[in-house]
């Protein structure tokens, strides 16, 4: 992962060289870096018995090579011409590479180009990087009630491919399908050829990364780019999964007939509803045009992208609280979105009307299922347990932020935004207008920690704190 | 229960007549009034057949009781001196009975007498009355995990007596002489006879009702009657059927093995210590000063009473965000206190020590217990369903009162505030310093909603709402 962290820093070195800035220098000295760094951990594990990892083994190797991967992709952001502390550069990464999108940078418009392309270039591969974890190891893992996706389930027909390495090549091709169309989309519509391609990168990854201070409200005259945006975050955080079953058998009914999609759908479009009446009633644009400004901020947070268009937090208390718990929700599991999950409130949802048809008739037997697999007592616990660890890193995160001087706003929202990998808070400071620039340093270590957190679904982590974790 | 109601009334009828004050009319005559209708109710129930219900029929009871009673309840208050409105007056008495303790009236110190013990008393019946249905109802309905506390466990040894209702006298008797112990050494430490009748039964019950606007701030000097109101509120919100244990048995062991009452020390003391800490930071006050105000502050949010005692708001934002979450968490189970509780929080803290073994060895077999009862996974689901309603309806009470124009902090507040039966929020509004008068009349009927909800534990008045009970 070091290595191609390490490729990937000579495209911006190649961009600069293009448009003639000096810091192409500093992209290939970073690449050399850390090309050289990842050989050497590669040579000295080098082992002739192949890569066969206990589960054990998987929980340590993926939060070491999130932190390895974090402190490698900061080193062009450090050395470069913005003069920024090590603290903002890492800061910078970690929010690129789990797709948050917080941003501790201003003035992008002005940035050199190598480095915008650098920031989206991080979030598009944190992206793809999330779907294959969430496809190939947390479920092996059984995190979050991740199991229910596992490949090797008895549920032949929804198998992919005979291998999980086919079925994630084909996962990537999906990927970069998805994000050239959008870009071409992005330039018909208006953008430039580099907006475009930036702007696309960081939208199918649902991080949020802008090439501008103003994000998607540079282009607010717009709207038919605004629906583009819309239709991609949506395409990003839908599972990849359904649309290899779409492209091997040519059915619509593996997207139409997903229950996470179904969920997705109608949460979207009754938030979008009631915020387009709101919108309508407080201010005097068409119709149209709040409905627009609606749909894509509200399909911003809830798919963990975070571009901001137009400042939703004038949109009265019910509007911004409404923002505050969409935050949390996230897309489908499975695809590059954060937060809850549309997985995770099914299987909630089931269980609570499981619950209080035994209340009613205490020997009733309740079998329920998500696209035809049983959810099992096993996995309700798994994702209670998720819910749990998500309420208690939420309370301990936001009482440490406290503890650096952060208002109640500021901190309530700054950890709902992390800890879902959505981008921007509530309030002056971390609101869709504002920039985590004027944190104190020990804020944005303790951001760090929950984005990164949030993206391993909290447990991957959190088991590492058990004692008897590290028990033989 | 009604009929209760109407005759408790006839005491602040009598206090006014002592008094001398031309209100003992009002609750004479709102006296009669509720001892007739309850009386009509029970003619028109009569039956030969028993108080045998189905627990259909007790789920219906419950609620149509708990409206009954704040209803009938109000009426004093409406008829009063007082000249407050219909939905002033049932806020009142619903923050009452549920001994939540919000209250829309101000000027506290120079009202009737009557209707401050009339206040004291709703809450004082509310808190026995959470005691008796905490330990005789909701673990036949099943509620929450109650079933743990079912009487007629296979575990002997805890059995209090061979019938509920002696149990249930043995309580009453407990908290009666608690009550009158706490009433003297009020009295003992300075407070005039009244003051310490009054704030003796909102001790007790956890309410939180005063006889002043400035509410324990008015005995800002006197430290000693402020470590009484500790040992009390903390008094209330241990399980009672402990206190029973320790009379049968002697044994001190009832109260100090007890895992909830551990937990809640374990608690306490670190949040305490921690706050004293902070407070000794900020200000000039003696160390044993800023231990008083911690420790009363946040025994008393943690009980779910509500007293306030200087404005902890200007504590900075991490203490605010300790009291808001504090404000979730409540006192054990079987007492007088609302909120999450301990017996919930031992619950999911094993629960999530046996998920993670399990994640390092798949194969465990992990038994946890509480108090020798085994946790099974019927009542970890419970749990776990409990804490998605509370989070459901926190959400839906939060963005409701958005709707009804209240700003953010106060929302959030208002919301966590009625649904714990805690009383004050955050914020200028309704922080402690502050009121529930000026909030508009809607969100004061969302609030009466969302204390009954957390009073009930939200299943008992939720299962209401789905189709499915209503079918035969």
């Amino acid at each position: 992962m070091v290595i191609i962290i390490g490729v990937s820093m000579l495209v911006p070195a190649a961009v600069d060289l293009y448009y003639g800035n000096p810091d192409w220098r500093i992209f290939a000295q970073a690449s050399m870096t850390t090309i050289g760094l990842g050989g050497m951990a590669c040579l000295a594990c080098r082992s002739d018995i192949g890569p066969r990892v206990t589960s054990r083994q998987g929980y340590v190797l993926t939060v070491v090579s999130w932190i390895a991967v974090s402190l490698t992709g900061a080193l062009p952001l450090w050395y470069s011409s913005l003069d920024i502390s090590f603290c903002d550069a890492v800061f910078e990464t970690v929010s690129g590479l789990t797709t948050t999108g917080s941003t501790v940078l201003s003035g992008l418009d002005q940035m050199p180009p190598g480095l915008l392309v650098w920031r989206s270039i991080m979030q598009w591969l944190g992206g793809i990087g999330i779907i294959v974890t969430a496809l190939a190891l947390l479920p092996m893992m059984r995190v979050g009630g991740m199991q229910l996706f596992q490949m090797e389930s008895s549920d032949r027909s929804e198998k992919l491919s005979p291998r999980i390495r086919d079925m994630c090549m084909q996962i990537v091709l999906i990927y970069v399908s998805l994000s050239v169309i959008c870009m071409l989309l992005y330039r018909f519509f208006g953008m430039t050829w580099f907006d475009a391609i930036n702007h696309g990168m960081t939208t199918l990854a649902t991080g949020g990364y802008s090439t501008s201070d103003m994000s998607f409200a540079k282009f607010d005259s717009n709207l038919a780019l605004h629906w583009v945006g819309v239709v991609f975050m949506c395409a990003g955080a839908l599972p990849f999964t359904a649309y290899a079953v779409l492209i091997r058998k040519r059915k619509i009914g593996a997207i139409i007939g997903n229950q996470q999609i179904k969920l997705f759908g109608l949460i979207i479009t009754v938030f979008t509803l009631l915020l387009t009446f709101r919108l309508a009633q407080i201010s005097d644009d068409s119709i149209f045009r709040s409905l627009t400004m609606a749909a894509f901020n509200l399909v911003s947070v809830i798919t963990t992208t975070g571009f901001a268009s137009g400042d939703y937090l004038l949109w009265g208390p019910a509007a911004v609280m409404l923002f505050f718990f969409a935050t949390f929700i996230g897309g489908c599991s499975g695809s590059t979105a954060g937060g809850f999950k549309m997985f995770r409130l099914y299987v909630i949802f089931t269980g609570l009307q499981a619950h209080f048809m035994r209340l009613r008739s205490p020997s009733a037997v309740v079998v329920s299922r998500i696209d035809r697999h049983e959810i099992t007592s096993d996995i309700f616990n798994a994702v209670t347990v998720y819910v749990c660890l998500l309420a208690l890193s939420y309370m301990v995160v936001t009482v440490a932020l406290g503890l650096t001087g952060l208002d109640l706003i500021t901190s309530m929202s700054a950890a709902a935004t992390a800890l879902a990998n959505v981008g921007p808070g509530l309030g002056n400071i971390i609101g869709p207008a504002g920039n985590f620039q004027s944190l104190p340093d020990s804020a944005k270590w303790i951001l760090d920690v929950a984005m990164i957190l949030g993206r391993l679904e909290f447990e991957t982590l959190l088991v590492l704190l058990m004692p008897s974790f590290w028990r033989d």
